[in-house]
């Protein structure tokens, strides 16, 4: 049983530039850290932040976790959605969200530990976890309230049932490893030089997909940049934009059909994430440019409002910002209810996430698209993700690759 | 010149099944409190929680209330749009938003303390210091960014500007004051019997609208509960029903339909308050039935979302939910183009809310409907609302009426 309960406030710094983008200029990447330990296993969960706050995550994540000690790991997984929907709705303390914010981001560390140490119990990865358990297992682990109108429990079954016999067919991306798309060429603060040096260093590393941040005072310098992009990645590599969040609906219109020329694959972020009829109005004026969008989407709730405004072309579901892993799978079963491809937020730096977007492939048949490629933070990790040639090469260590030294 | 900054976790015990709902089955109503001190007058700033939770609150308050020690209260209010978008942005904070949550119930307190101290300084009650701003004055208070696609600035100014004129014909509500409407007839633990004595109770004390809480696992335990307070109400008081979230969509269209019967003035949150989607398919289903919708949407983006889908007849705008008096003002004002009521929740127990619907009859032309009253706290304040005959009485205090003893 969970017999010790650890939360752990790590902040690191960045390289000057890293990290910057058109609405946080100087962002300390930090993780509020929950590790839970039984019979001498530990599991490690995260939750991401930019620094300032993060020990009210923290705080959050304590609050949670020591509801869990005492408690089986593997009886705990067994009906985690019941613990999920327990905790998430805490009667005081779901008045702080509910699911959103703080207390949302702490329940995603402590529910991500839980993941975590279940597939080290079982002395495996946890995508190798996931792809084995069984649709019913797998949907006792989720909490579908308040998806009724669109995603039954016995629906969700049939759709993971349904995937089943093809399985095996889709386990060949486990040898070749998921693609990855390098984010680090063009964050915000990089003078033009420095995003075109990266770009030539991202083709030269076998990327086919990159990312550049806009969002800038001036459009121009926007336009120009992502001009800088597109020349150096060649027609045939996918670039794509990232506002952040800075433009109102009016200016996000005006701007999109100006970067349309050179053809984004898509546009993300574009303005408030609470803004569901914003990205719908958005995404119908500016047709044939694709919106992702769902970075800053607290929970499954919202991601069901923009699944059914048709707005996002690409879903950002991250496990570190919704609540884990648990409800990371909820919405990647939504997304292919609805046709969208899951391609996540790395929060995490990928850690997490390069184990979620195989068992979305193999188990769910998700499209295998690719998974988004931050550094900065290898070196603090145990079991750093590997790139190779541009592609993840798939993690073999039990767990989800998220201990930090 | 700001020189002095408190932060106060302040619990307060409630007696059995007072403030119960479907959701929140056993409440400590809170407050996370910021006091700021200017030349020894002291602003006083709430935000509203249910106990556990609240310490994170306080200490999102301090992180932005430090930021305002060194700066006169008047040059702050001459401006405070501009702090707010600043606060509300700041780079690392907001990640844990944004504009939601722990973090924007911090920045309420925060703001509503500046607020306070400024009606204090001019020696004024907050209904008489707002009431008497010019429509620029209001207007730069408030942040609209987000909004650029339903109000823009000038259209905010020409808005308030057309009231002005009939401003004065509006004044005779302070004197005849607010009416009330009581929420404590039907906590959710109140047994049938004492529903029904409350409801008596509320008619001799010169209520003519009241609340019942809804939401059991068993509908026909609501449908029993409503027939009582319509009985008891009459048929022509308002009766209003409150589910706090518990319904599914599928769930609520079912009971409203039944619930129709005994002719409710409302039906408040019925379900998941991210779900603008689902009230809006619910609103449509259940006609002529209406809701109440907003105690937990945090901020004015997602309020513009609600009134553009036309799904909340009545906005239910909270100042210590909201990012404060200021953002409160920016939502009423959106309520009003939208043709919709502003009827507050009152986690404050109606001590500023008092003063905020005055502003919105006399300075905006909102209708002057009625203000719910809950009673719980009123001993813990220093000038506690007076209610009489279910009319709330001006205040005449300087200031928001917030202080604790």
């Amino acid at each position: 049983m969970i017999d010790k309960i650890q939360i752990q406030d790590k902040r690191f710094d960045l390289a000057t530039g890293a990290g910057s983008d058109a609405i946080h200029k100087d962002p300390q990447y930090s993780y509020a850290v929950t590790q839970l330990t039984e019979n001498g296993k530990t599991g490690t969960g995260l939750a991401f932040t930019l620094g300032a706050g993060n020990d009210l995550v923290c705080n959050a994540a304590k609050f949670y976790a020591d509801t869990l000690k005492g408690i089986e790991v593997e009886e705990l997984m067994g009906n985690f959605g019941q613990t999920f929907k327990k905790l998430s709705n805490e009667q005081q303390f779901r008045w702080l969200g509910p699911h959103k914010g703080v207390v949302h981001l702490g329940l995603a560390s402590v529910t991500n530990a839980c993941f975590d140490l279940w597939a080290k119990k079982r002395g495996v990865p946890l995508w190798k976890l996931l792809i084995d358990l069984s649709p019913e297992e797998i949907v006792n682990t989720l909490d579908l309230s308040y998806l009724e109108d669109v995603l039954t429990r016995e629906e969700a079954i049939e759709m993971l049932q349904s995937q089943v016999a093809s399985k095996k067919s889709r386990t060949g991306i486990l040898e070749k490893g998921y693609s990855g798309y390098d984010t680090s060429v063009g964050w915000f603060n990089y003078d033009d030089e420095k995003v075109r040096e990266n770009c030539k260093k991202a083709i030269d590393n076998g990327f086919t997909a990159m990312k550049l941040k806009v969002g800038s005072t001036d459009p121009k310098r926007d336009i120009r940049r992502a001009n800088i992009v597109r020349e150096v990645a060649g027609e045939t590599s996918k670039v794509m934009l990232d506002a952040n969040q800075q433009w109102t609906l009016p200016q996000a219109i005006s701007i999109c059909k100006e970067l349309k020329q050179m053809n984004p694959y898509w546009v993300e972020e574009p303005t408030h994430p609470d803004d569901v009829l914003a990205h719908q109005s958005l995404a119908k004026a500016i047709t044939p440019v694709k919106l992702a969008l769902g970075e800053h989407v607290p929970n499954r709730i919202i991601f069901k409002n923009y699944l059914q405004t048709g707005c996002t072309s690409f879903a950002q579901v991250d496990a570190v910002r919704v609540g884990g892993v648990s409800e990371f799978m909820t919405i990647s079963l939504m997304c292919k209810k609805f046709g969208v491809p899951v391609v996540p937020h790395v929060g995490d730096m990928g850690q997490l996430h390069q184990h979620l977007v195989l068992f979305n492939h193999i188990a769910m048949g998700h499209e295998a698209l690719f998974l988004e490629h931050i550094p900065h933070l290898k070196q603090h990790f145990v079991n750093p993700i590997k790139i190779e040639n541009g592609v993840y090469i798939t993690p073999q260590e039990t767990g989800s690759s998220c201990d930090l030294k």
